[in-house]
């Protein structure tokens, strides 16, 4: 009988770890739990091409079994039980892609405390318990790796990490919220408001029944958290983020700022400043000639100021199944490249090291310095000018004023300020509101140039 | 006498090599060399910081000993001897920044026989001789880096080796050349022709006194090689790329064009098709809404498509002293966060590893498959059913034929095609060129999507 020569020969005595298949154990075989499986199986050469060795899926935790048989097929075993993946000793790494945040903890530091790596894309997860589970990775020498947590399918985890290290981050801002901005785009191009649009968005699979998370700007204050971490060497502080999502922004706003050459995008930012650190999630007017702008649809885009490399931009699908899955095998094949100690060690979660890390403090909202737009409703056209003369008086550095070219609604003031702290803004604003010239309440929006 | 008290004691014996700094040593101190010796030392805190232990500059070679004194103060030593720095027994990293390709590949092969790593942001080199260099690497297992050579803000080798390793890459394309964009932008933007385009280029130091080097599509060419052989696993190979540049391109096509709603980008692609590769340089027709589109001045932008990431995009200066120092210094990074027989083996040098490498075939210019923009000069107007009719009886598949809108030439029928192999298309305007109706030389373009 014929033998592969190749094959014939004995297994090598003593191979080492890193010669063997790196052994993954899966919690959840959900969206990403199944685009993980599908593209690990269908591009197997290329990605052990790469990696030096195979990536193998050796077990497999989900809530329906038969289900998870269907994906998996019949040669993987199957539990109900996640926290016998997260500590069985058969496998090297835990991907953790089922969601959640309680229990998805404690499989995660149970899987740390048996030595195993993780891989997570659970931002939500990351967000509130980074803290606590990089700290215990560290004790145990293993790693944590998410670069499927922010953005799924572009590389910015790394790209902050390791491609921009030579750097001084200046600023992070990004469109990191796929759902809301779909919701803007179509409020933008079909002159919807924003139910219709999010009736719309839910229609067609882009938002979820319960989009609070997403249109509140919680998920884009989750992802913004792991940037500015990575970006300015800071701990994880989700709750310093000041967070503004887009269920108050009305039609007539993304009308009137298009008139003015801009758009409004849900922009998350983090911005290092003198005197600490802004961190801050909100929907921003943005020139309609910057790249980000005409970052619509579903998808993200992620602008870094470095000091030596100035701006760089990185766009693609912030969400979907096998965009994920390109995130989380990344990760994997970045811990097949090396042996366990290596791999663990070799970049730092958060991209700087313990004794390097800076307790930089998050600015208060009144502190945060940017331009404004302000949409002020007044009695008659020609109160424009009493607008600008108020606002003068209290030393807003106004750029631009003009009347809306709306017919629906009376007149409209707008106003573009130069920058100004926001606690000045709000004072004037709350001074103008009581002015007899003002018919209803005052819209402010921060305007952002996202230029050097 | 005070003294501090960590610096007191006594340093450990036998501290592992990954403890100390990595000891660099430079050839060439000009506008990258100077760029990365102020970056180092501006960001010395954060790198060293980031990378877990220190980067030293200790020994510099320069053609010019004053000047590079002048750059780099009395503490490192010069040599006007390359070849001294390159096999010094004191350095860890040769980083060689001086380009050409003759005497830069000796010295890059004799710190490889040396032990050394290698980190080069010369794309001449690597293109032409990359194939022995990263060869005499993997022999003596050292690292050869090299972020620098592509597009040199934007970290777009580590996306490709390491960020989107997920994925079966179809298609990666982008502007690769600040030069000619900023030509092109010019020309668009101002209504100039390329010869006064290119006068404003080098009155502003956007190009070269002699810019054949960019404006023939040579350096797109070389950066295209690198992009390829990451993206397919294919070896390095410059020769089989098919070179156009933007020196033939008119004034009346970029306003054609962007009638039509598209503008001229000069594009590099590799697209992996069945029967093999296209490697090409060329200036392309791109939709105007398109974000490659608005790619402006000396920018680069780079779009790579996985079959699971989908298509992303990456964004940044394609040229100058930090932005390329950027690069160069987080090369280093890299190969400070690991002791140096783990940087050499973490990534092959092209992404795969030498047994997983393709033979992809580069297939020939009759072969390239996209859609095309032809500009027939008629003797009247009333032509343009006579050339829809010839293109149509050669079976090419026109999908849109209008009038020119330019007043200065005469009649000129615009063509825009559906895809077809270019044999075909230069078959039929090879004929349509000889007929009755033509009255000028018909250009052709081909049209990018750039769509999934």
């Amino acid at each position: 009988m014929y033998r592969d020569p190749v094959l014939s020969l004995q297994p090598l005595a003593g191979v080492p770890a890193a010669m063997r298949p790196l052994r993954v154990g899966m919690i959840g075989i959900g969206t990403v739990g199944s685009g993980t499986f599908r593209v690990l199986a269908r591009n197997q050469a290329e990605i052990a091409g790469r990696a030096g060795r195979g990536i193998e899926v050796v077990m497999v935790a989900a809530r329906n079994l038969p289900r998870a048989a269907g994906i998996v097929g019949d040669g993987i075993p199957l539990t109900d039980d996640p926290m016998h993946v997260a500590t069985h000793p058969d496998i090297d790494v835990l991907v953790e892609v089922a969601g959640g945040t309680g229990p998805a903890r404690d499989w995660v530091l149970a899987a740390i405390a048996h030595g195993k790596h993780v891989v997570t894309a659970n931002k939500a997860l990351l967000a509130e318990h980074g803290a606590e589970i990089f700290a215990a990775a560290r004790q145990h020498g293993v790693a944590v790796a998410y670069e499927g947590a922010v953005a799924v399918s572009i590389p910015i985890i790394k790209a902050l990490r390791e491609g921009l290290t030579a750097n001084r981050i200046e600023w992070v801002a990004g469109i990191i919220n796929g759902t809301t901005n779909f919701i803007l785009s179509k409020m933008r191009d079909e002159g919807l408001d924003f139910a219709g649009a999010l009736a719309q968005a839910q229609a067609l699979g882009y938002a979820e029944a319960d989009p609070a998370f997403d249109i509140e700007g919680i998920d884009a204050a989750h992802k913004l958290t792991l940037l500015a971490a990575n970006a300015f060497g800071t701990p994880v502080r989700f709750a310093d983020v000041q967070v503004e999502g887009i269920t108050a922004l009305q039609g007539v706003d993304v009308a009137c700022a298009e008139q003015l050459g801009y758009r409004i995008k849900l922009l998350g930012i983090a911005r290092r400043r003198e005197e600490g650190v802004e961190l801050r999630v909100q929907p921003a007017l943005v020139p309609a000639a910057h790249l980000m702008a005409h970052v619509n649809g579903s998808m993200n885009g992620i602008m870094v100021k470095g000091d030596a490399s100035g701006v760089t931009m990185y766009y693609g699908a912030g969400a979907g199944s096998e965009q994920t899955a390109s995130a989380v095998i990344a990760d994997l094949v970045d811990m097949a490249r090396l042996d366990g100690t290596h791999a663990a060690q070799r970049v730092p979660h958060l991209g700087f090291h313990a004794h390097a890390m800076s307790q930089l403090k998050a600015l208060p909202r009144a502190a945060v310095h940017t331009s404004h737009y302000l949409r002020v409703p007044v009695h008659a056209a020609n109160q424009i000018e009493a607008v600008a003369a108020f606002l003068a008086a209290r030393r807003i550095p106004v750029q631009q004023v003009v009347l809306a070219a709306q017919e629906k609604t009376g007149p409209q003031v707008l106003v573009l300020t130069g920058p100004a702290p926001q606690g000045e803004i709000d004072l004037a604003v709350h001074a103008l509101q009581a002015s007899a010239a003002v018919a209803g309440a005052v819209t402010t929006l921060r305007v952002e140039t996202l230029a050097g």
